[in-house]
């Protein structure tokens, strides 16, 4: 059985201060996020579903121009195309669900 | 923005010890599972692809005969009709992505 280890995972610093690993399988993306304190995503948008997992701290959410601040246990679907953005509060951890595949992201 | 808090879901007790709030998306469900320590969920198999994700706790964890004792960020893809069951060892949470929309669990 394969097992991965989000902690053992080779990670990929997509912003400064925020480094992800990715488990692709044959239908979605898995990205486990590490993010320091205060640290932005800019705007964009992909035609992937996302949906956003908080792990642990406080992640600053926007989608659609509308901003929510999450904590531990948040969920939130981003449908495809929808604009979103965010700022790491403090110290956190995310995992976010793509359908289809990111290839982008192999 | 519609946020989802796994504490708030309603649960369903699926075995006695072990329940699980649902999300279910366009493309994918997610199953935010609650163990108690020494809860097991019988051999079974379903068409959907499925992604295990250990959030705390240890979940011991068996795919095809193969078991593996599972901690904290561990994850495991199982692929689709691939028999599998699992016992908590310890009290503990996962987050199960399955695809497609696991329609018996709306």
């Amino acid at each position: 059985m394969l097992v991965y280890r989000s902690t053992e995972m080779e990670k990929t610093e997509l912003v400064p201060g925020a480094e992800a690993g990715f488990v692709h399988t044959e239908n979605v993306t898995l990205a486990y996020w590490s993010f320091a304190p205060g640290v932005s995503i800019p705007e964009h948008a992909h035609p992937h579903e996302q949906v956003v997992n908080v792990i642990d701290g406080i992640f600053e959410l926007t989608v659609g121009g509308e901003t929510e601040r999450l904590e531990a246990g948040a969920v939130v679907v981003i449908p495809p195309d929808v604009s979103h953005s965010g700022t790491s509060v403090t110290a956190c951890r995310l995992i976010d669900v793509f359908h289809p595949v990111r290839e982008d992201y192999r």
